[in-house]
């Protein structure tokens, strides 16, 4: 006892000196820092005087083009991995597309249901945790039922999930975040995501919500490749299971971006089937200015590598703050992602918030315990988002310190 | 019968020799022309770079700003007539806005809902006829009844609406476009607007879907201004009935443009709440595009007045051959609109159809018959509507002489 005795003293210390310098970090926002969005300041003034024809004539300014301009849908096809007839380019941002699959499913059912999601009886998704916020969040709007599943180093509970997904004909889908998972970073192995794939589901209009939000959004040389889903759902007679999403708004300009979205022939049907009432077509100005920015799979590839020299060293820096304040720590862990914008640290069970409070405290704002739980809810308290991508490098550093010290009061606490 | 028989020769060369032309035109298309496109063809280039900064400090590249960007809602709260805090400024467009509204409703309820507007028993929207194809897609697609109103020179039948709104509690809505409606070019009298604005409803949670489309869209140098239905539902104490929506794509590109919304205090947070789970914010670039191109209500009138000086003699045109063509022909009639997109040509009962057939196979291509009436189908088949903007003045003329040998022939048959 004396032991912790004297290491809380040096703790208070640390803690209550990092406090004193009275600093206004923030260390909650999974956004691109300024630097990065300058990366794309040539879209600001694109596409340019008179150029507003798309490669088939199409003038890009008038109404039509519901599926997205054919150059837009070539130009994303090689990060969706589907072809471009396959392809849907639609207006910022996937949130909202996936908002509206997701809504078009509970009033209309997909091309594969009996009925409406939303008909009586109620409906499940099995969301792996940690997850996203913002995923959770439709289902709670929407009062669809949340069952979580543990995420593993490889993927989610592939024998759970199988065991759920075959016997409840309730849950109508899965949350998927195959690579470099927010928070955690995550990679899916190519084993889980072909037992996703073929796995026999109760529910025989079954979706996989395959957000692959950070598909080329790499933070190593390994750009990281997974398996693909489209081509092993139909190999295994489920070609419709999966709805592929994903965005530039973490390409190019985060609030004036693209969303895409990859799915089988009949999917493509169903949405745009679906998109008809709502609207003639997407902004295909922005369309054709994304292509004119970015030109070609390289194009997204170089630009990409840019976004990480600037990110991946706040990403170390956390690490090694991390690494050297915390290594040892009882029951306090890390995760080391190769993509993403997230870092997921974990603190013994029931300190979470408490860690979040004191960093509070201190002058550095941190995702609130719970966020990467349906409900908001971490059950075991013991999951933090950190997020390091928007500030300066500088406050990256200071913020890490400022978790470290706050993870190590919290630790030298008594338990409540 | 010796007359109409002569009568019936001449219109039959008349309209043979139209035919011998082979001509391929078309007046189906509510879109501008390339030329009224080209009037916002600094859009293209703006912001501008390094230009991506709002009044407030805000960087419009990055996430965020859910109710859209201050200024643009102060450069458009006149065309509202809505202060800034109650208009919302969205991604194109405001048929998408409407849909969203309706599939909010739908799911979710209004403010003043005690239930979601899809629990069982069914609702059903009051609908204007003739009226626009696109708000009767909307309740055709989610099953919502459809009661179609006659709509007079000042507006729809409004004893008529009284009477339904007061005694039907699944009646939840109307559509309304209270100025130059498409496709008649019908202006609302202030006297209708008000009665709209105050008559009791049976369902609390009854709401005008107020699609101001043409709001400054004006053909004439009268430019017409109509009552404020916010203002006088809030006297009359209704302050959540009326949800406003209008667009620019109109304004500036057709679909590039921004999607604009005014309510009540309440409807505006219960707006933003629904959106919520589907988007952190908006395109705010396209706004600031927006605001640096129009700059302000000064702005939106000069550019206005030079699509009028486009548009207007295509109208002109339609009109005069009609004039020539069709005047004193029984039960033929047609608009004469003071803004908008459309003018409506009435034929005798049953012959519509007939006409759209007989433009078609002499090279014209019109609108449906039906299309101004719900599912499509105009019970009296007589109402075409006629879409002047998009083609060039010579070939507007054309078609219009086409329209009429069409009529023409129409009238001269037997009936069916």
């Amino acid at each position: 006892m004396t032991d912790t005795a004297q290491a809380s003293d040096s703790t208070q210390a640390g803690y209550d000196a990092f406090k004193s310098r009275r600093l206004d970090l923030n260390l909650t926002r999974g956004k691109p820092s300024a630097e990065q969005l300058d990366l794309s300041a040539a879209l600001l003034a694109l596409p340019g005087s008179g150029d507003h024809q798309a490669a088939d004539g199409t003038d890009c300014r008038n109404y039509g083009g519901l599926q997205g301009l054919p150059e837009a849908r070539r130009l994303f096809a090689g990060l969706m991995e589907a072809p471009p007839d396959q392809v849907v380019v639609a207006n910022n941002s996937s949130l909202a597309l996936m908002h509206d699959a997701v809504t078009f499913a509970l009033l209309k059912g997909t091309c594969d249901s009996a009925a409406a999601w939303s008909a009586p009886g109620g409906i499940a998704f099995l969301c792996p945790v940690p997850g996203y916020d913002r995923h959770f969040r439709i289902c709670e709007d929407y009062g669809i039922r949340m069952i979580p599943v543990a995420l593993g180093d490889d993927g989610p509970d592939i024998d759970e999930v199988e065991r759920l997904v075959a016997a409840d004909p309730s849950i109508k889908a899965m949350w998927c975040m195959p690579k470099y998972s927010n928070p955690t970073g995550t990679v899916y192995s190519d084993a889980v995501i072909e037992r996703l794939a073929s796995m026999p589901a109760a529910a025989p209009d079954f979706r996989l919500l395959w957000d692959n939000a950070y598909a080329v959004h790499h933070l190593t040389a390994d750009r990281l490749a997974i398996a693909n889903v489209l081509e092993l759902a139909a190999r295994h007679g489920h070609a419709n299971r999966p709805l592929v999403f994903a965005s530039t708004s973490k390409i190019t300009l985060a609030g004036a971006g693209l969303a895409l979205f990859a799915a089988s022939p009949a999917n493509i049907k169903w949405l745009l089937a679906r998109l008809t009432p709502r609207t003639i077509g997407p902004d295909k100005i922005n369309q054709l200015r994304h292509v004119r920015l970015l030109r070609d799979a390289a194009g997204i590839e170089a630009l990409m590598d840019r976004h990480r020299a600037i990110i991946a060293p706040k990403f170390q820096t956390v690490l090694d703050v991390f690494g050297e304040r915390l290594t040892g720590l009882p029951d306090v862990s890390w995760t080391t992602p190769k993509g993403g914008y997230f870092i997921s640290l974990s603190v013994p069970r029931g300190r979470a918030r408490r860690v979040v409070q004191l960093a509070k405290e201190a002058g550095l704002e941190l995702t609130p315990a719970g966020a990467t739980h349906p409900y908001g809810k971490d059950p075991d308290d013991r999951v933090i988002r950190i997020a390091p991508t928007f500030p300066e490098l500088r406050d990256v550093a200071l913020a890490a310190e400022g978790v470290a010290w706050s993870v190590l009061m919290a630790c030298g606490e008594p338990s409540a």
